[in-house]
């Protein structure tokens, strides 16, 4: 007989669920937000029994209760292991059994996932779609994985003024209230670790008092600490403690006050150390800063930090259990504790020491996303492991990222799973700020660390899956499917844009104005995208409509909005130095977002009787410096206009403009025709006076078709005149096609090349050729006879003086015996890209093991060419500080090139590292010598970590336009 | 007798201006002009006669004339002389007798000047003082000099929009009615030689005919064409001739079209031949370029320029005269004709050439007021001599300079006078472009052309003697001494401020806007110079009002206007940059300059019934190019406020600024106590916010005084708060002095560091040295605790690391037996220079006969130090690529340093002289290793044109903050 859950069931007192009364309260707990799941979805809450009163009874335990035995569960499947659940239908009943405590409270979030419901239901207020009656057939037995990741869980940190702000409103600060809140969404997300929030908190003393850690152990949440804050105490409480004639003494200084810290952390010990934890060790300064100054050499800090480990493993001996094993502990690999763990050549690290000898080894991103060091194969089988602190959220240089979310999950998957494979798989923390507004990414981090076979380095198309099902558990039966599908492109959507720059690093310098359009375009993406997510907010009502707003809306249009306040602050200097009084325009657009950025804040401030009061605080516009000092709203140009009628004509795309003016003699030139796919250019018309400008467009060619041959330019806008190429008319001259635009005083020749798959030498089977489109014009022909004292080109002369490729568009690709690349599409910056796998390996020099990747380009002359590869700001996998690629043209012998630049290290102030972290990109130069003709260009994997989006390709010694996303990819056949 | 003109006598009909009746018209036209000056002076107009018919007559004749010789006039000492004239009084007359026309025509303006009539009495219309009787002794008789410079004379160029429109409106056209006062204006200024307008113009044929020509003629104003209009034609008169079925052919190109080009110049001999000229010979390509394409070897050109030499030749003996000598020819080295000129190695130029014997070469500046090559010692003795071209106007790279006036005397004085010195005495002229507010520097040109001996090399007060001059003969009479001794500051005063930047090349990025308070100070100067003219002008009222608001209060407040205009926006710039408020007033003010401007214009082009309408018409805005493509006021930088308390505390004269916030911990240091001799500090205050900022200063040093502890700074303000140390009070002690500025949410430390002479070292007795100041703070020592995270400089840490000497205040001069340096005052930028003299010769590279200068420095170490001296952007003086200098310290070797950068050429897109011409200076780098202690830095002279004005020395390996004018001078004693 199938297993049926129904309102009517309940109602009737049926679909209890039993635990038995000597049942953990954690688990009776847990049973309680089930039955308000169950409440949720059916309308009526059964009840919480220790006994049997009624039909289809819902059961609960673990392994080794009596009650489960009773049953009769066969729990030699999951016995020993550890998170397990077992959920299968007994007769009438529903048996739920844990492995272990957390084993049990899984299952019944199980349960309430297979009944709809979120794992959000409580964090983010998420009702259920709800049904009637649910069917679990009577022959129904699942057995859950072991987790994947050992001890897996979230970081609050950089909580001021957010999330301490949020607290105190809503719950009087960092107490157990709150940390409910944060337990369950812990526990439904399947994580089971938590580093309290520590800024201004104590969590150990917070609850009131014990209440938080009391609270933690009960819900079977495992406990750390910082990595700065060892023994179960947090800084804070050194902080609140010390004086002068404190028993911990007053200096956080192993060197000066020993007895004291030993004391300070005997006590933590004393105080938390009954609980279930993970033990931070070693020893951090004072606010996530060096513990000894500059001054101290490499041995002085080991030596100091090898005797705090000795300290801190005897206080657990002697206070918590003589058998260290059994007690998780974990030092942190963590800014410059990293060298004292490895040492240098003179001094030995404190890698292998026997005091760290079951300590599990964490270590960490560089803050930015990207991880730093892996462990080397001989390291990989240190007994206690490696865990991984990787972030959402940072508070430190170069800019601080902690508003709303900006991680893109494809990179996060791509850089997880390296972690992974790499054998870090005891511990996965994740820096999620404020929590609130991250839950997208902290979702996937967490299913992910759970389930690594489902979401790991097999599937590709992890990151997607979860996006889809993050959608699904949240909107199912309150959306239609299409809008679903919007929410996905949503999500991905801002987060692509986010991918290229995060918010708070974005201002007015990231984009170029003008060339390949890129600022034009991000601005259209972005545009878009905020109108679909206000299209769909609109039709939504109720709760649906706050959980959209919450999860969708709300990081979507806060990110966007500034993202696009930039962008036209781009613009707006763009326009200004060009004169255009559409410059004015875009200062007007500027100040609504500055006020639409205050008015969603506020907005957040208040919905739902200000229940998220404090989570949009924190400073996010305009950062001078890594944190808030100094950050201004965007600087807005503006300028008096001329009071005459002075056309601006600019070619989209370049940065060309031109007033056409005699003495001067500016010429431009469009390049959009170069591409033989391509059909279609743009002039961009605008005024430099505050007076109407009349122009009309000569145009001697029958082939181009000029959208608006003559007409009116108002100030203060943009006309943008297109042009049709219509290629079946084209017939190629000497002379270079021309167009002409006059205007008042003015007269503004452009030059409109064109390409045709015979001009660039095609073949006749496409076989994804990138063909060279590039020309030199000639000044001196003329089609167009207009007064100018003596034609000059004002900018630099290099009409698509390049091939630019998508690194996925390869044209061959070649595995060897030890592996091949793979797509990883929708990486970052709206690009795929290419890795090779498996990815923890080192394919050696040997161009025979080297996945290779080839490249087919036709190029005009022979000579040498630079190929700059934008990879992915990667960081050494070892201490070696090298990642190296191999390169090569026409099978001449690869080259190794050390992707990492020379003086780079991860670090405050190296300019290397600080530039690619804000870019999320490394560009990285080689030069090449290619023949006239068509080349094969090949790319080969030597290292790990070389992940490839783009290649562009142009003649030594030329220059491209600067811009931040580079060329768009250029003609393939 | 005393000869005596009175109001009374002229009523009688005595004073009566008496020509032969066969007398030159052009004589008699001028005596009209002198009747009418009288006639301003006394009230009444003395008649003109053929013949006595009363007492004190005025005799006007030349040398030959029989009224002369009746007179019993002695010529014997005037005869033959150019344009010399001669006043004396026999009996009851007095008698003008020239040597020639022009002689007699000087001699009756000299009697003008006499009676205080200024040369503007035309031009601008300026009313004399007046007086009743004026007396000449009886004994009277004086011979004026021979002028120094044969040709003299100015060239009305660039004369679109303003001259243009100006002739139109006033005159209906470049006729006999505009340029009658042109030709008077110059005969007035002593000058002799004309190039007429020539963009849309043409000369002889406007008149209308030939009535320019005849007129120039009759009044002995001898004719030139533009450099590039040979044979009295000008360019604008062939592209009206030319066509296809025109006699002189249709090209511009003597290659294709030798028979039509030569037609056209055999005509314009033959038209204009009969008058006075100096016949442009030669050929350039239209519209002021090169004759040939770019493909055209050195030897086609020069072949090419042969060949048009000897035509041009032929046709002025066929024409004009069998004896070429007996006609003035020249022939301009400009632009690509220079090498022509002198050939290169493998090609012989066209120096010594017999097509150019007799034939005045004229040598030009670069444009911008620096002499190009000038003629070796050998070339000296060309029979023709040398001309040169010079530029108070000019239209083309790297930036027009075309509005009003903005040279300044001294360094005409210093170009001109070497020109001299080197021999170029035939033909001096002066483009003035529009005429209108040059006539400052062009009345001095033409004097220092005029009189050499009075106004050259010997008389390093030259500039200051015209200025004084300039003022008297307009004001003399007409206003107190003060207020005439104000005219001569604000005179010097508006052109020192354009000598550092011409007004069309200002732009927001020209000053710092905060290092070493340059960009305030400069404000304050020319806020002051605007101040003065104002009041000087509220002060006056008629005639008296008028004249000084043409010669003074329009060029300097237009100007002015305009400079501040783009300080103020450097400042917008910055204070934006900083986030402050006080850059939207800024802006504000920013709008007044743009209204002022327009209002400026608008008067200009109304007053006096719009006399000058044009003048004010020229672009002068915001050039982003050489010429007005492109051009706009400036882009005014705004920002959204903060809306909350921020403080932003900025140190004056140094580019820190910051709000104290904890996490950056940014700590500022003033440096001004370190210059022993300075008691005075000061911070600026300002907010980042739309409300006010409440602060407190924390002082705990008794030796300084807060000019207000405690108070409010108003959003959109500065609030200067000073610090005044007590030097009698201050006692050193361990910490460096520190204040704190405390505020909502920040803590500013501030570093006082402060120096005696004690610690600097100072000796007993003054004797010149200059001391170093610098200073490394210690960031880790405090004085006041406040509450930073950590504490750091967030700038370069610099203070005063530099040792900054104005270079006319040296230690010691040694003269050489071959000369000596020289102080030329107020040479340009505000700062005096040193220039060795003879300057026409090398001094050689035997340190013994080099001029030194000798500079005492201390520093504090030895090492390795970079000396930059700030020099005038000369050009070599030969065709060698070279100005050599000499330097060396302590008594070793001089070191021979060629300041001309290797890759400079003169010339558009040379980015060294673009560069050194717009900025009017030259920095030029020596390193020099210095002992620790007193050094001794000697600076030689070995080649012509090296004028020093300023050196700064640091440190190798350290940078300074950037700046326009460079740091001021440090401490001396």
């Amino acid at each position: 007989m199938d297993f049926v859950i129904s309102k009517a069931k309940i109602e009737k007192g049926e679909n209890a669920i039993i635990c038995d009364k000597d049942a953990l309260s954690g688990i009776k707990k847990i049973a309680a937000k089930l039955s308000g799941d169950m409440e949720a979805v059916f309308g009526s809450a059964p009840k919480l029994l220790e006994e049997r009163t009624a039909d289809s009874p819902i059961y609960v335990g673990i392994v080794g209760d009596a009650l489960i035995a009773e049953l009769g569960v066969d729990t030699t499947d999951i016995e020993g292991k550890r998170e397990v659940y077992k959920i299968e239908v007994i007769e009438d009943a529903l048996v739920i059994t844990g492995s272990d405590k957390r084993g049990a409270i899984y299952g019944m979030f199980k349960l309430s996932e297979m009944l709809g419901v979120s794992p959000f239901i409580d964090w983010l207020d998420v009702k259920p779609a709800g049904m009637t009656e649910f069917s679990i057939p009577s022959d129904y037995c699942m057995i859950s994985k072991e987790p994947s990741v050992k001890f897996r869980g979230f970081f609050i940190n950089d909580e001021w003024p957010a999330f301490g702000n949020f607290c105190n409103k809503r719950f009087g600060g960092f107490n157990a209230k709150v940390y409910e809140h944060v337990f369950e969404l812990l526990l439904r997300l399947k994580g089971n670790y938590l580093w309290p929030a520590m800024w201004s908190a104590i969590f150990p003393d917070d609850g009131p008092g014990l209440d938080n850690a009391i609270l933690a152990d009960e819900l079977g949440v495992i406990m750390g600490m910082s990595h700065h804050e060892p023994c179960l105490r947090q800084g804070e409480e050194y902080k609140y403690l010390r004086g002068k004639d404190s028993i911990y003494g007053d200096a956080w200084n192993f060197l000066t006050n020993e007895e004291g810290i030993t004391r300070f952390w005997e006590d933590g010990l004393k105080r938390s150390g009954k609980f279930e934890n993970v033990i931070t060790v070693g020893m951090r300064g004072e606010a996530d800063t060096a513990i000894m100054g500059e001054e101290a050499t490499l041995k002085d800090n080991i030596d100091l930090l090898r005797k705090v480990l000795a300290t801190q493993n005897r206080l657990i001996k002697e206070n918590l259990n003589e058998n260290l094993d059994e007690v998780p502990r974990m030092l942190a690999l963590y800014k410059e504790v990293e060298p004292y763990f490895y040492g240098d050549e003179n001094t030995k690290g404190l890698m292998d020491d026997p005091e760290l000898e079951g300590v599990t080894l964490m270590l960490c991103d560089d803050n930015h996303g990207n991880l730093r060091t892996v462990p080397t194969e001989e390291m990989r089988n240190h007994k206690g492991g490696y865990g991984m602190y990787y972030h959402f959220d940072y508070h430190g240089l170069p800019v601080s990222f902690e508003w709303f979310n900006t991680s893109h999950l494809s990179k996060v998957w791509e850089q997880m799973t390296t972690a992974y494979d790499f054998g870090i798989r005891d511990l996965w923390i994740v820096n999620v700020g404020d929590i609130f507004s991250n839950e997208y990414p902290l979702g996937y981090f967490l299913d992910l660390a759970y389930d690594f076979d489902r979401f790991g380095t097999s599937n590709p198309d992890s990151a997607k899956e979860y996006t889809k099902l993050i959608v699904e558990s949240n909107f199912k039966g309150k959306l239609a499917a299409s809008d679903m599908k919007k929410c996905e492109e949503l999500l991905e959507g801002y987060t692509r844009i986010t991918s290229s720059r995060r918010t708070e690093a974005m201002n007015d310098k990231v984009y170029a104005p003008f060339a390949y359009n890129e600022a034009f375009d991000t601005l259209a993406e972005t545009e878009k995208l905020m109108a679909d997510a206000d299209a769909l907010l609109n039709k939504l009502e109720g709760n649906t409509r706050f959980v959209f707003y919450e999860l969708i809306w709300l990081p979507l249009t806060a990110n966007l909005n500034v993202q696009r306040m930039w962008l036209l602050t781009t613009l707006n200097h763009g326009f200004a130095e060009q004169g255009s009084t559409y410059a004015m325009t875009l200062g007007k657009k500027i100040d609504e977002c500055i006020a639409y950025d205050r008015k969603i804040v506020d907005e957040l401030h208040t919905i739902e009787d200000g229940k998220w009061y404090g989570m949009g605080l924190s400073e996010h516009i305009g950062f001078n410096d890594w944190c808030e000092e100094g950050c201004k709203y965007p600087v807005v140009h503006t300028f008096e206009p001329a009071n005459k009628e002075r056309l601006i004509v600019s070619v989209k795309g370049s940065d060309f403009y031109t007033e056409g003016k005699f003495w001067t003699g500016h010429v431009g030139a469009v390049d959009a025709f170069l591409n033989p796919s391509n059909d279609e250019a743009e002039l961009i018309l605008s005024t430099a006076g505050r007076v109407d400008c009349s122009y009309k467009v000569e145009n001697p060619n029958p082939f181009f078709e000029i959208s608006e041959e003559e007409g009116v330019v108002k100030p203060y806008t943009l006309k943008a005149l297109k042009i049709r190429l219509d290629r079946e008319k084209y017939e190629k001259t000497n002379v270079t096609p021309e167009i002409c635009i006059h205007c008042s005083d003015g007269n503004v020749v452009i030059k409109l090349p064109v390409n045709t798959t015979a001009d660039i030498g095609c073949g006749e089977k496409a076989d994804g050729t990138f063909y060279w489109l590039g020309k030199t014009l000639d000044m001196n022909e003329k089609m167009i006879d207009a007064p100018l004292h003596k034609r000059t080109w004002p900018g630099k002369l290099g009409l698509m003086n390049y091939i630019s490729i998508d690194a996925a568009n390869y044209t061959d690709k070649t595995d060897s015996a030890k592996g091949g690349f793979k797509v990883i599409e929708d990486y970052s910056r709206g690009l795929d890209a290419v890795k090779a796998y498996p990815q923890d390996i080192i394919f050696g020099t040997d161009e025979k093991d080297c996945p290779k990747l080839t490249y087919k380009v036709k190029v005009p002359s022979e000579g040498d060419y630079k190929v700059k590869l934008y990879v992915n700001p990667s960081n050494p996998y070892s201490r070696d500080n090298v990642i190296f690629f191999g390169i090569g043209a026409n099978g001449e012998k690869m080259q190794k090139i050390n992707m990492i630049e020379s003086d780079f290290a991860v670090g405050d102030g190296n300019p290397y590292w600080s530039l690619v972290v804000t870019e999320n990109k490394r560009v990285v130069e080689v030069c090449l010598k290619l023949k006239a003709g068509i080349n094969e260009i090949n790319v080969y994997a030597v290292d790990p970590n070389f992940v490839v989006q783009k290649l562009v390709i142009n003649k030594a010694g030329e220059e491209l336009l600067p811009s931040y996303l580079g060329p768009k990819e250029t003609f393939r056949f």
